[in-house]
């Protein structure tokens, strides 16, 4: 079995967790992490103990694979640098829509270009969700599919408030109503002199905000609040054929960047061994290609 | 849009309602029905107005698919007819293991062979749960699945509870009492002079039967106690990365042939647009591929 070399580009929230999960996987090795800056904190160099730091990716040997845990808007820039030097990627870019295909069209061009293969939004929503949603369609195609979030704490929303000028630090909290209706629960950590409510139309203005029903409150430490715990509760009901009243459900309760940085080490799998050069959506993956092991055992375990 | 033309082989209770699926579907149109003899019963007659039968695929023109509704134990006779005319094949072959693999390996060969495509085992269990078992192993490697079915009507264990000497006709309904385990509660219809008691004895010791708890009890009617609803709830707790206590939970309630025509139907569309010569069972296609439509238009509204 060939030993997959993966890069963790980022040492956040997701990339703390990615090392863990590249580190349990039985088919890959870390190759480093690449960050900003070399210098560590005592936290950062405990935790990193045996493991390559670099700024650059082209210090640290043979990559096959990184795994781009920065922001999700710097994931449009980052992803082709890569590609373009014949290693793969993975991100998990959590913006729905028009953004997720204009970036799946670009990495698209550049991997096909270059030999590479780039997996795009490879999280739980969009990610493993997006999947279900896709299977579900397939076993009753009328009918509607409501994508519950939460309770929460959404890390896209998050970092998405911690960017607006006086705010020290963020902690969004998705609250689902029902139907794939949610409210956010905005906690902020002001600067000192910033004013709570400058603060809150700035957040609520945010397209990431703007659609939902959106409550901002001051707290005075988001450390003492933060929980990555997060949820799901998907359902359909639909027909198959001409009969209705089908109807399925999925629910999760998981940790959250957990979660999403073991989806991307699995997707990181499929685009190392198996993927034609490209991008990919996670529902555009044999579901198969993103585990490891021999087929012939997985297929007489698991189907 | 090229028009997918569909044939159903078999009209029992899957071929029924496989002819109502690939009437529903956008990008299909059914080139006929495949069955022993076109001697048709008033129902089926009127059932199939309109519709072409046949004893021969040979006689209806021009086809890209074939679904096998036939019972599973003619699946590895019956496929390699239509792959080898360059037609291609889905079964929902529902026998889990060495079976499917040899059947799948089989197919593939056949397939490769003649450039046609077999998709083997597409139904619900194995089909789309086992799409859930491999997305909820790439999400949480180390852990348990349970699949737990029911409450519901097992095909399989009523045709062998039928078989036995003494019974009429016989339905035999799954209980899930949790963690994968499952009681059979037997109803039979006995002939005159039948004892309930050897009866019971021997449906009991028949190997479907006899690993789980079993009850057989004497109905006046089976035809009165018919449902073919069914469900299952599968659930994995598990680890991702190095973070324990993930929780997942899937849970539906279908009427059952219904569901497994449907899905045949999308894996139709799969074997004749998107996959190379072969053999697949469901986790190794993408599941995007069972859905009709443009993939922009899918990505931006799904994913």
């Amino acid at each position: 079995m060939k030993t997959i070399r993966a890069l963790v580009v980022g040492y956040g929230n997701i990339g703390r967790h990615a090392v863990e999960a590249v580190q349990a996987a039985p088919d890959m090795e870390l190759a480093g992490v690449v960050r900003r800056s070399t210098v560590l904190t005592a936290d950062e160099a405990r935790e990193l103990a045996g493991v390559e730091v670099a700024t650059d990716a082209g210090e640290l040997g043979h990559v096959d694979v990184a795994l781009l845990c920065g922001p999700t808007r710097s994931i449009p820039e980052v992803a082709p640098d890569y590609l373009r030097r014949g290693i793969h990627t993975v991100d998990s870019f959590d913006i729905h829509g028009e953004a997720l295909w204009r970036l799946r069209s670009d990495l698209d061009a550049v991997g096909k270009e270059h030999g590479s293969v780039a997996v795009v939004s490879a999280g739980w929503d969009p990610g493993s969700d997006s999947v279900l949603r896709a299977l579900l369609l397939a076993m009753a195609p009328r009918g509607l599919t409501y994508t519950n979030f939460g309770p929460g704490m959404s890390m896209g929303h998050s970092v998405v408030a911690k960017s607006k000028p006086g705010v020290v630090d963020a902690l969004s909290m998705t609250i689902p109503v029902g139907t794939g209706l949610h409210r956010r629960m905005v906690y902020v950590e002001l600067e000192p002199g910033a004013d709570l409510a400058d603060v809150s139309a700035t957040i609520k203005e945010d397209e990431y905000f703007s659609r939902d029903e959106t409550h901002v409150f001051a707290v005075p430490s988001i450390d003492e609040i933060k929980d990555v715990g997060h949820g799901v509760s998907m359902t359909r009901k639909g027909v198959s054929g001409v009969t209705h009243n089908q109807t399925f459900e999925f629910s999760m309760s998981i940790n959250n960047p957990a979660l999403t940085s073991q989806i991307m080490v699995s997707c990181a799998r499929a685009a190392a061994l198996r993927l034609s050069p490209g991008a990919y959506t996670m529902p555009e993956i044999a579901p198969m290609d993103l585990l490891p092991g021999d087929r012939e055992t997985l297929i007489k375990t698991l189907v």
